[in-house]
């Protein structure tokens, strides 16, 4: 046996909820005597309750809030090749039914039973972000176990991650295996993104989208559509392929406007896509001003609410931008969708934002949709409230 | 102008929540005198605030606690033929656009703006459940309405929505043009139903759950399934569309059974499909003791908690049947199901009783899908906190 440190819970702490399946155990629930803040961040050690009964092997970050995460109830696994080349397969399994294209989220980090991995396949490609101490230490166990279990051939780690800096994490991005593409042309849909390895949002492309791209893609067929806070073009392109009459994406990034139209071209889009790029808020204005009208909008703004302190002026901007949506649909029955991606932004807040958005624009509304993150993206079951991501499909008049 | 009939707010109602389009007034918000208690149940009225400024034409039911269901915010609306045919278009436009198919909800009342008003629509016929006073009344414009709109040739009125007896109802059946059939064969997602047009429940088929059936359809290639409370096969009959290697319908009612076969002979599927009739509870529990297990097992009972007072019981209910429909998954990561159309049990108390009866069967879960009734049964966004229908979809360990 290896001499593995250990670690204890306080008398107040609750060891229950740990065996019930909750993956955190927070730093004030934790006896963090000197041996244990001396633990290097990322080690592995075996939790205990508070009269010594082991309860699961964790690993620990002594100087983060969140000290330990969870990584097996068994208080004797070993984290090596074999844990982890079981925990990717699992995971893999899943993704292989779902999904026709290797193209998907694979590990999802607590609720795939891999605390703060995030590992996003693209083919050959794999992009992995090690968020917590212990996975970037073992990022070359997790690559080669992905290889193995997946079958890719590159391995690139990003570390952008803001995750990272509460870890004691650095930023270096590196390709750990393989030879990394500086762009991957991504289907789905119908449509093909151009996803950016290197210098792109969080892993080049967002996976949590598809099926609400789906979804717009179904009543898109003749219509004209504005995709608002496009990035590569997510929901314009997926409109397009179904048959919309045009699309237009606005976003601030030019960059990010250039890698949509590539894409558009790619599939045969070119002569329906325009793009525009400019702050969101002005070019919804100025369109207003010009009496523009769409049938389908779509708003997809970053997360306004990252944290409950912004959580009133991010409920503002959100209603702000259901304001500017509604304003440019057509009068007759057309097609409004808002995201949000803000946590602390929940389901019905956000959804009562958004309706009074549409009442201030004069408009009344329909909600024909609530759409979530898609199945690539499990949600632990102790931590299901924080479902990130809404999309809603209103039908104005 | 006709000589219509003038309701008034009390003071203490808020007449600004009517304009900004919540459709009911409650009795206690009405000024009732003697006059208005006169007016008989349906009667159309102009709907004054407190200053005797006209806010809304309104249906009036004197005897309900929804004294008021708002028709329109023109307090001078005519509600007759055109006026019905421009909301059943504006429903109408919406479905088409949905579905390759003509079956679908076509009228989904408050939300449609047809209050009380829900009509199925089966190919060629029309079920009708007027189950507001002013739209009983108006059976036969809302028929022909519906004739010429959308084409049908039939109209079969349902009259035992549970609301009618609020409103003064009666519970006949009939036939209000055309000839009805006893079946109708549905097509839907691969798979077709058999929905009884007479002694079925509800309009003779259950359209809400169609985007959930999908989901599950999804997952269902080469397994083994089990559909629990199954009515006639909606989910099982799905997954045999998406390649299920086989399935068992259980259900207490051996003519929903019946349906489910003859669905699952007519499209091929029979050497695949078996039946059980039987209490859930009695039959899930012997199976655990038999041994069995599935890939893929859905539950999707009646509303267990159907009104505040039976909230608590029918949580534990939900508990219950996913406790049991946990012990009924193999071991290696089977898919469980879990559905609700009670309205009080909110979707993160129904999520919380399947967690928990996860749980206590000792099994591991993600949750991969949170899913609502389809697009065809939109929400009013000021009765949105009302989705009635939730559908989880867990990855059990």
């Amino acid at each position: 046996m290896t001499t593995r440190p250990t670690v204890r819970l306080r008398p107040q702490a609750n060891a229950r909820r740990i065996r019930h399946g909750f993956p955190w155990v927070y730093a004030n629930e934790l006896v963090t005597d000197r041996r244990t803040k001396a633990l290097a961040a990322g080690s592995i050690a075996t939790l205990e309750d508070n009269d010594r009964r082991p309860l699961a092997t964790v690993a620990i970050t002594p100087a983060s809030k969140i000290i330990c995460r969870v990584l097996d109830l068994d208080p004797n696994a070993d984290i090596a090749t074999d844990w982890i080349k079981a925990r990717i397969s699992a995971a893999y399994t899943h993704r292989e039914r779902l999904y026709d294209t290797p193209f998907y989220r694979l590990i999802h980090a607590e609720a795939d039973d891999l605390p703060g991995v995030v590992i996003d396949r693209f083919g050959d490609v794999a992009v992995m972000q090690p968020n917590a101490a212990w996975a970037d230490q073992l990022q070359d166990v997790l690559a080669d176990a992905l290889v193995e279990v997946t079958g890719v051939t590159t391995v690139i780690k990003n570390a952008s991650g803001r995750a990272r800096s509460l870890e004691g994490l650095d930023e270096e991005n590196a390709v750990l295996c393989g030879a990394a593409p500086d762009f991957i042309e991504v289907p789905m849909n119908g449509a093909i993104y151009i996803a950016d390895m290197i210098a792109g949002q969080k892993t080049g492309l967002f996976f949590d989208q598809r099926d609400n791209h789906a979804f717009v893609k179904s009543l898109s067929q003749g219509a004209t559509v504005l995709d608002v806070f496009s990035h590569v073009g997510g929901f314009s392109l997926a409109a397009l392929a179904g048959g919309a009459a045009s699309a237009v994406a606005v976003d601030g990034s030019a960059a990010a406007l250039d890698l949509a139209t590539r894409g558009a071209d790619l599939a045969g889009f070119a002569d329906r896509f325009k793009t525009r790029q400019g702050d969101a808020f002005d070019v919804m204005t100025q369109m207003q001003q010009n009496g523009l009208g769409f049938d389908v909008v779509i708003c997809d703004p970053p997360a306004f609410a990252p944290n409950k302190n912004a959580l009133d002026a991010g409920l503002r901007a959100y209603e702000r931008v259901a304001r500017l949506g509604a304003n440019l649909i057509v009068p007759e029955g057309g097609y409004l969708t808002l995201c949000s991606c803000s946590h602390t932004a929940t389901p019905d807040k956000f959804r009562l934002a958004c309706v009074r958005g549409i009442g201030r624009a004069g408009r009344r509304a329909q909600l024909i949709r609530t759409g979530y993150a898609g199945p690539d993206h499990p949600q632990h079951p102790q931590l299901a409230e924080s479902g990130y991501l809404k999309a809603l499909t209103f039908r104005i008049f």
